[in-house]
């Protein structure tokens, strides 16, 4: 059993996405981010830093292991399970090159620009948008990646899909120009796992 | 041997002093981003995407192998040379965790406060501090984790802690208040591996 303690943001989502596709028995603690939940006392002891996702694995060794980070989780449920990362050297490479391209260079931008425009004062919105703008730039690179195969990187769904997927569902219109981009997004969000996934934490 | 394409940013030292941890026989090909040269088409048809590091490893397969994004390349040659990575499925984690905690968090977080600054009209000097104070109070969180342990993943050096140095290393002033991330500082900088890494590209 896993408790995963999340909210609604696309890094929380990267983790409900994994547990669903991998099939683990998991349940949903819900973070409330705006009544300030994540600094809760009890929140800080799993988590210092005060962020989701957090999960708690209950199977992993002789005491509970307490993981946060979505990649680091997403990476950890990959090799727990074998689901979704690829077994030769040389591909699994392949996966973390476009699994950091998002994150590092799209995902935590993204929150950058989220974090001048709504979470400072002044808010500061024109350095929200030239953060958004360069990044926007970036994802002619994934549209080319996709113009050939699958998913993100190969022939194969991983990690790497999951990761990307949810800062960019919802966004077709601003994407429109990306068209293998958009039917990758179509593709990955017929499956049953990723819209149950992303359904998380409210799924009542 | 392997070819790498690099410059003198923290993104191109974790590749090197990795590469030197390593052992591995690899060759430098200095990449001028004052001079343009990431938009060289040579370089375009390496990295589309224009930044560097990149590896082409020409003993990974029968055809050279290309790889980007410093995270995916350090991770690439600890699994291929068994250096720097646990055995443990737990204890692997933990180095994914503190190794996306700079990367994610801090690392690129620095790169956008740097291209508000410095890389766009008119600049955001502003922004550029509001992003800089955010991420220095993540630093407390490096320095809890080192006071208890010598490593940030644990008892182990780890990519993670090549992923973390080479953003840190030189600013010891700033970051003086924080006495174990200090000490963990001296002591990678002790290291002959990493003191040859920091130095490339310019070795001479």
């Amino acid at each position: 059993m896993i408790d995963l303690y999340t909210a609604s943001t696309f890094n929380g989502q990267r983790v409900s996405i994994m547990l669903e596709e991998t099939g683990l028995d998991y349940s949903v603690h819900d973070i409330n981010l705006v009544k300030g939940e994540q600094r809760h006392p009890d929140f800080l002891r799993l988590n210092p830093s005060g962020r989701i996702p957090v999960i708690v694995d209950h199977d992993a060794s002789d005491k509970p292991f307490v993981l946060t980070q979505s990649v680091a989780i997403l990476h950890y449920l990959a090799e727990k399970t074998g689901k979704l990362l690829p077994d030769s050297l040389i591909a699994r490479a392949r996966v973390y090159e476009w699994m950091n391209f998002h994150a590092i260079d799209i995902g935590s931008v993204l929150f950058s620009a989220f974090y001048l425009e709504k979470r400072v004062t002044p808010p500061q919105p024109e350095a929200a948008e030239i953060l958004r703008k360069r990044i926007h730039e970036l994802y002619q690179h994934f549209d080319q990646q996709l113009a050939h195969q699958d998913f993100l990187a190969g022939s194969s769904y991983s990690i790497a899909d999951v990761t990307t997927f949810p800062a960019l569902f919802g966004q077709e219109q601003e994407l429109k120009d990306y068209q293998h981009l958009n039917r990758w997004l179509q593709q990955l969000n017929n499956r049953p796992a990723v819209k149950r996934g992303m359904r998380v934490p409210n799924l009542g």
